[in-house]
């Protein structure tokens, strides 16, 4: 009996993942609200890979740029590379135990929540320098890679790796099935991204440009060749380095740019001031309920991170820019969601 | 009469150019005479590309890198790069006219060639960096691109950009037909050899890694933002520059390598070190005839470019690394000679 009753019920449900599957091959950004930030991707898409049309941009000049935090996945209430590296000094003092005593790792250590929230950008960029080299590349990438797999956010107890907002997910294949070849150009550190974006985002490690160190070549004992990781700064691959950085590691200008924050601003500048159809999109963080809301284009007190400001605001408005509203643009914020 | 024994001779010729179609669709490779170099070649693309065998690679993780300079085209008497820049020199003291009576400029400027080949490598590197910096990077790619669409090699009396390698052009192919991307790392300026390569090899600007300076960020009068070529190298592409620019810029050892000199040693080695199937292939210039002979394994005297040591000839043959014979292995040397 109550076997049959199950049965009775699968019908309606096959019925509807099949209509919905309709849907979504109709509509590209079906996680996105009609509205003018969808229409200015169709849009852009549509004249730039439409042969004959004036805009149209040959296949392999089709290169879009993202920002991660705060543009791909959740940024708040922390990076989460900053994470990583506060949590990766407990390991570190284990091989370094001269550090234990000395701040701004004595702190970290402490575990005391509001002392760290005061540690200083000085403080940060010495415990970033620690934690993210001296080590090899092949050592670094595994460590990373462990960490990421297993590391939750506290606000939603998942994997940080499925924090990444759908409508930009859809925003990514959407582009790729158009020819474009999609770059991360991010503020954070390029190995780290590079160690999770073929999975998260189908971005291989090529086409992400991020702060960068350098490395140093040698041999270990039986000779075999390996690079160090050097605490020494190649690119700083945030404001005016981002587009400095497209330009060493992509050698093109960007026909669509997306980016959330003041650190965002000249590459979506420079993204714009190219020749034909040019994409520049910010997205404002307005919903507080399903995600966070910040940066004072809310009224809101700025933050340390992701900052919208006014100024930036009235640019995008001044230079055609998008500025996508996740409260009203997006139906879904998570992938999870929209299963 | 005349007219009449012209139609028939053209027939066995339609013959002859439809059977040598059919031979290059068979041979991926035709410009090579048969030989453990195509064969190496040959056997590591199959065995690397055929799903189920135990050195199979992903299509995602197929890299493979080329030197230029000696590798892909003709590096004597003089790198391209070099003389562009020392080319450059005359049109730069216009605009710099302090320039004109201090030295290295006053002897490039006299035009004495013996002169010129004395000047030392802190003199060359004077003259590289005023030629290849302080202007925007648009201004610096249209004229680059002018002067290569102009110039000619002195002794083939042809553009730069038809001396290529007939065999290495066929390799590229043959590499990225079977899922390879393929890379040019260069000990030449990135953004010089990014103003030919998609032209010439059909390698785009992002898989173009060479020697890079940093670049600045800027707006002009009207206030259009443009990046600005600056004095500052961030990467000397060259030894063990080569690994360390291959992880900033692809993020992945390579699977196949191909130099010519010392320069390419670290890079070659890097490649070599990593697991599975991995091809390092060193190119010899043993051709005087069709090309040049140089390096020590000849018992011909060193040279200022392009040297292949007898060290390095010993490192390759210890470390399994596949010496190509440029007068043995290579049916034409340039692609003029095939057509």
């Amino acid at each position: 009996m109550k076997h049959k009753r199950l049965k009775i019920l699968s019908v309606p449900i096959i019925v509807v993942v099949l209509s919905a599957g309709v849907a979504r091959a109709q509509d590209p950004l079906p996680s996105w609200n009609d509205g003018p930030a969808k229409q200015a991707i169709v849009e852009f898409v549509k004249a730039t890979t439409t042969q004959g049309n004036p805009q149209f941009v040959p296949p392999e000049a089709r290169i879009a740029t993202f920002d991660q935090d705060g543009t791909l996945w959740v940024e708040h209430p922390m990076y989460t590379q900053v994470t990583y590296c506060l949590e990766r000094v407990a390991a570190l003092v284990k091989t370094r135990p001269e550090l234990k005593n000395k701040e701004p790792f004595k702190t970290v250590l402490s575990g005391n929540r509001e002392a760290m929230a005061r540690l200083s950008q000085d403080d940060l960029m010495k415990i970033l320098v620690v934690t993210l080299s001296g080590m090899s590349v092949d050592d670094f990438s595994a460590e990373a890679k462990k960490w990421i797999a297993e590391a939750k956010d506290p606000r939603w107890k998942r994997p940080y790796t499925e924090l990444t907002y759908q409508p930009m997910q859809e925003v990514l294949q959407y582009l790729r099935a158009n020819g474009y070849k999609t770059y991360i150009v991010t503020g954070g550190g390029q190995d780290f991204v590079r160690v999770y974006a073929e999975q998260v985002y189908g971005i291989p490690p090529e086409q992400v440009v991020g702060s960068a160190g350098g490395t140093k070549f040698g041999y270990d004992k039986s000779g075999k060749p390996f690079l160090t990781k050097e605490p020494k700064l190649l690119l700083n691959d945030n404001n005016a380095g981002k587009p400095e950085g497209i330009h060493l590691m992509i050698g093109r200008r960007p026909f669509a740019s997306f980016g959330n924050s003041t650190g965002d601003r000249q590459m979506l500048e420079y993204t714009k001031a190219g020749d034909g159809a040019r994409l520049a999109m910010i997205l404002l963080h307005d919903d507080a309920e399903r995600e966070y809301a910040y940066g004072p284009a809310q009224g809101l007190p700025d933050t340390k991170v992701g900052t919208f400001t006014q100024a930036l605001y009235d640019e995008a408005k001044k230079n055609g820019w998008t500025v996508i509203s996740m409260k009203n643009d997006w139906k879904a914020i998570f992938p999870f969601e929209s299963k």
